[in-house]
Formats: structure tokens, C-alpha cells, sequence
């Protein structure tokens, strides 16, 4: 896959007069990607206001620049090598240490590059999509295997190798698997724990493809659920078709958010649901832009993002649905396609 | 595995006076992981220069805290939560927007804690040697999968997922697979160019287990050697014998570099090795130690390190063989055991 990063840097370009600089260094190594199609853990490029540029790297990635369309050099010291009075910097990605060495003179801007990539060309849709189709796939195969007896641990590592077997490059973050109690921890990294009936499930993963990243979650039951399970189970299945209903071009990133959250919040669950309701997902696992109460902007359009309402009690467990989505003039579309059913298995 | 964070946090508890400051905000996410054992996307502990500590996190993580002995309290903003004036800041991590933000009056500090990590206990050697051995034994495993026919992704996804099955929380890094002239790039990541009768493929991957990472390359020979491929290889197992030979607690971290180096540039091809000798490993793939010719400081007793000299010859292949081994009283301990014999598939 060839991107058209000319023309990113030029969207570049025409943003910085407004900012009062005349080049833009950006060190982030995920914006160097997006900016230049090199995938290294050190480079810089310089982006001028009149759309040249130039990238360094250091000897371990240099050749990796020659058929790139931007002028390369090599030095150890990428940011130093470009940084100058009055350049704009990524005050976000930045460290003080650096800036205090390189400086004086730097000017710290705002994430001009994320802004950019949150909007996704067509060729970055397609790559998401498949990312989101082997996550998908994944799932399916994995799924009989979940059941009493096997461990958290278990059924991340099954799940990740089969991803991998299915073209992923990688998993797009640490997969989670939380089963009873520990479903009321978002975030809880698997341990050995067994499955047992009686619990709620909660996974949460995804497909990392050409640099892509699908994010997915969902919920499933062993046994036969309780009252309570199949309670807060429907009130986030039902909140999170409300937060995608509200996902459009045009939309507000906190409109969308109350969209769910006030399902939640209704049937006094508010306190138990405390995270964000998505973020953007592309070159990064989380990226511009984000949904919450205390979010600013609106969606644009062909914007990739998360829609994950949970509801987490704590010491008994707790449910999660998510889906990866696009927004799309005429209607989101829905790129992680598996049931959002119950699944009792 | 429970370590003894409190000694941690009262090692770098100790070294504050020297600093001028009462109070050190540590906001590395592994640095936090290292201090308190709470592993997270977004949180910091201020150790002040008594011993306490005060660690935050957001709604995500804060259960997790529980059974931490260190006290733990909820905020989005986790830096902000516990900065004033006077107290030190990690300067190789804070960004410049947070340091703005939050500033005036917090003091930059240096890699303190990265310092601290650099000596490993007894615990974190054991997790290390796992570590390692599962990267021993997913080579042994795959290696009969190695030959004319299969894509340098193919290798890739086998060893990690090979990994995975014995135990490996996940791949240690994006593992390197490079066939023929990509051998030349030493950062090449996989494609799917077919390996070929005649190619030397270097690959260079390891495991992560329980946070701790390995690292090893291996250069392998599809078919008899040319006259060219057994004089690199020759060379380079001889300059890694001699890297290996020089670590030691006290050994300068300039002198091993130049051990293994000295062997390659003696030969004629000190320009076709151009990066550092290795690296420090643990909770991250690369850091503390770093060996390198502009590298300063001496080893420790029980500093986990790599010893990677290569050779580069553009457009043509190339050569590197790396272990993991750690610095000993008595001599250095092997943790990567797989030969280093070139073996000709």
C-alpha cells in the first residue's frame, strides 16, 4: 500500500502560516510514519510551509528511506539535526529533556498531525476494514474453545495466535479477558484464573494489519445468566446501539457520549460506567478524536472510532460491548461485524 | 511475582537529596511499574525524599491498586494531581505540553529510576531466563519450517506464534525477519518476499514474559555458504565472542563495544557496522545499559545486556548474532542458548 504522502505533507504545510512558524518538526514516530511511509523507532521530518521536506533517521533505518518520495539524511540525533529558531515542535510528543537541549527558540504546537489523520483516505478504510474482519474471524474460530475450566490467559493466547495464523501482524494491544469479578476492572490484564459457569466474560482485542488497528469487545456468559447479568448485559447493548445511532459527520464528541451514557445513567448505573465512550482508531490504537462528557469538537467524516459503554460492578463483574465503526455521510458503517447477542456458552 | 517494591521506591527515595528536591513525580509507565507494580496506560507516584508515596491513576485502573502497599488515589489528570514547585520531574519523559501545563517551578531530573532498573534481583533474572528459554525453544521448534518457499512473514508469524503456545505473554518486540539483500537493512521488517537457495536470513526476535523481555538474533544460511557469507559470519561470531568475553561488573561500556568492534574493523568493515554493540533489557525491550562507542559508565554485577555486533553490505545481505547474557562475579551468565554455529538449512 502506497499512500499519497505528498499530500498529507502538504495538508501540513497549509495549516502552519496560521501557527506563525515556517516548518514544522515532527518527531512522533507514528506522524514521521504518516507523514513519509517510514516505520522506525527514530527518525524526525521537517515539513515547510512551502511543502518540501526533509526526513532523518539513524543508520539502522536509512535504507529503509531510499524510495520514498522525501529527501532523506542520516544522523544519530534526528531531532537536533532539523530543530532551529522559530521551527514548530510536537509540544505532545516532545520530552523536556530534549526540548531544553535543543531550544531556545522552539515553538510548541498543538497535534496538527493527529488532527490529519483522523480523517481516513480510502486506502487506510480498507486496511482497518480487513484489520476489523480478522478480528471478527478470530473470534468465531476461537469461540468454542471458551468455556469452564480454561483460563483468562488461555483464551488471550488462543485468540492472539489466531489472529497472527489469519495475516495480523501483530495484536493491536494487550488483549483482554476478564472473567466474573475481574469484568469490574476495564482493564484487567489476564491471569490464570479458570472460567467457570456462572460468569460474565468480557473481551476486549483486536488486529493490528499494515500498521491498522481493530478494536472489539465483547461480553459472553457461561451458563445460563442471572437476573442481574442479563439486566446490565441489555441496558449496554442497548446503550451502545445508542451511541452508534449517534455517530454521523457533524456529530458532537460529547453528544455522542450522552447518546449512551444517558441509557446508563437512567437505570442508575451512571456511576458504573466512569471511562470515555471511544476513541479513533488508525496508525494507533487510540488516536483522535475521543468521545466523552468533557470532549469538544464533532466528528468529521470518515472518521474510525470505538463505541465501548461498559458497566462494572465492583467484586461481582461487569459487561462490556464495543464496536469499531466509521462515520460515513448517509450513515456509520459498522466494520466489527460479530453478534452482540448474549452469547451463553 | 510479588517484588519488593517499597525497597525500590526507598532506593530512589534515597538518591533525591543529591538533587535538590523533596519529591520525585515518576510518570513512565514502566518506571510506575517498576515502583508499585501497577501496570497501566495513565499513572504516576510521587516517592518523596522519606520513603512515602502517593500513586494515582485514572477510573480504569484504580481498582487494580487494591493490594498495592502503596497508597493510591483517582484522577484523570495524573501528573497534574501531584505537581507543585520544588518537586523533581522525569525530563526524558514529561512532554512539553504536560511541563507547560503543569510548571512553573517543577524540577527536570535525569533517567533515575532507569538507573535503579538497570540491576536486576534474583526474581527478574528468573523471569528473564523464561523469558529466554521460551525464545530458545520457539527457534528450535520453527527452524524446520525455515527454507526456499516460505515469506520472511511466514518465519515471523510462526515464531510468535510458536511463542505464544509456550507461555510468552507476547512477542518482546516486532520480531525481524530479513532474507537475502534485506539482510543489509537492520531493522528490515518481515515482507512477503519468498526466501531463496543462496539467502542468509537474519532473525531477530524474543519473548516476553511476565513484563520482562528477550532478545536474540540468529543468521541462518538457506544452502551451502558462498565464499563471501562464510567470511561474514565467521567475523561476526568471532567480534560477538569477543563482545560476550568483555562483559563483566566493571567492564566500560565503551570497551565492550569496542571488544567486538575493533574485530569487524581490523577485517575492513568497521563502516558496514554502524550501530551500538547492545543494550540493556527487562521491563523494556531497550534500555539502561547502552553499549556504543560514545557510551560512557561502567557495568554493574547482574545488568541483563545484549551483545549484537552485524555486518552490513548493501544490496548484498548481511550478518548478526546477539544473546541476551547478564553481567556476574565469575563470569558472565548465557541466557540465550541456541547456537551460534551457522546452520545451513
Amino acid at each position: 500500500m502506497t499512500f499519497n504522502y505528498a499530500q498529507r505533507r502538504a495538508k501540513l504545510a497549509a495549516l502552519l502560516p496560521a501557527h506563525e512558524v515556517d516548518a514544522m518538526l515532527v518527531t512522533s514516530a507514528v506522524n514521521v510514519r504518516y507523514l513519509t511511509g517510514l516505520t522506525s523507532s527514530n527518525a524526525a521530518v521537517l515539513v515547510r510551509a512551502d511543502g518540501s521536506a526533509l526526513l532523518v533517521t539513524d543508520n539502522r533505518y536509512i535504507e529503509k528511506t531510499h524510495g520514498l518520495d522525501v529527501q532523506a539524511v542520516e544522523a544519530s540525533d534526528v531531532a537536533g539535526e532539523l530543530a532551529a529558531p522559530g521551527v514548530g515542535i510536537e509540544a505532545a510528543h516532545m520530552s523536556v529533556a530534549t526540548y531544553q537541549r535543543l531550544g531556545p527558540g522552539l515553538v510548541p504546537l498543538g497535534p496538527l498531525v493527529e488532527g490529519l489523520r483522523a480523517v481516513k483516505d480510502d486506502d487506510e478504510l480498507e486496511l482497518l476494514r480487513t484489520a476489523c474482519a480478522i478480528t471478527d474471524q478470530a473470534f468465531a474460530d476461537v469461540l468454542h474453545t471458551i468455556g469452564p475450566g480454561v483460563t483468562e490467559r488461555d483464551v488471550a493466547r488462543l485468540l492472539e495466535a489466531r489472529m497472527i495464523e489469519l495475516g495480523a501482524s501483530k495484536p493491536a494491544f494487550d488483549t483482554i479477558v476478564a472473567a466474573g469479578e475481574n469484568g469490574a476492572i476495564p482493564h484487567h490484564a489476564p491471569t490464570d484464573r479458570e472460567l467457570r459457569s456462572g460468569d460474565l466474560v468480557t473481551i476486549d482485542f483486536g488486529a493490528a494489519y499494515q500498521g491498522y488497528h481493530a478494536d472489539m469487545t465483547r461480553t459472553v456468559c457461561l451458563g445460563p445468566p442471572a437476573g442481574w447479568q442479563r439486566e446490565i448485559y441489555d441496558l449496554v447493548a442497548e446503550a451502545q446501539r445508542a451511541g452508534r445511532h449517534a455517530v454521523a459527520p457533524g456529530a458532537g464528541a460529547r453528544e455522542v457520549d450522552a447518546a449512551a451514557r444517558s441509557v446508563i445513567a437512567a437505570a442508575g448505573h451512571g456511576d458504573h460506567f466512569r471511562h470515555g465512550l471511544g476513541h479513533g482508531v488508525g496508525l494507533e490504537i487510540h488516536e483522535e478524536p475521543f468521545l466523552g462528557p468533557a470532549r469538544t469538537g464533532r466528528l468529521e467524516d470518515r472518521v474510525p472510532i470505538t463505541v465501548e459503554p461498559g458497566i462494572y460492578l465492583p467484586g461481582r463483574g461487569g459487561v462490556r460491548i464495543e464496536d469499531t465503526l466509521v462515520t460515513r455521510r448517509g450513515g456509520a458503517e459498522l466494520f466489527t461485524k460479530t453478534t452482540k447477542e448474549l452469547l451463553v456458552l
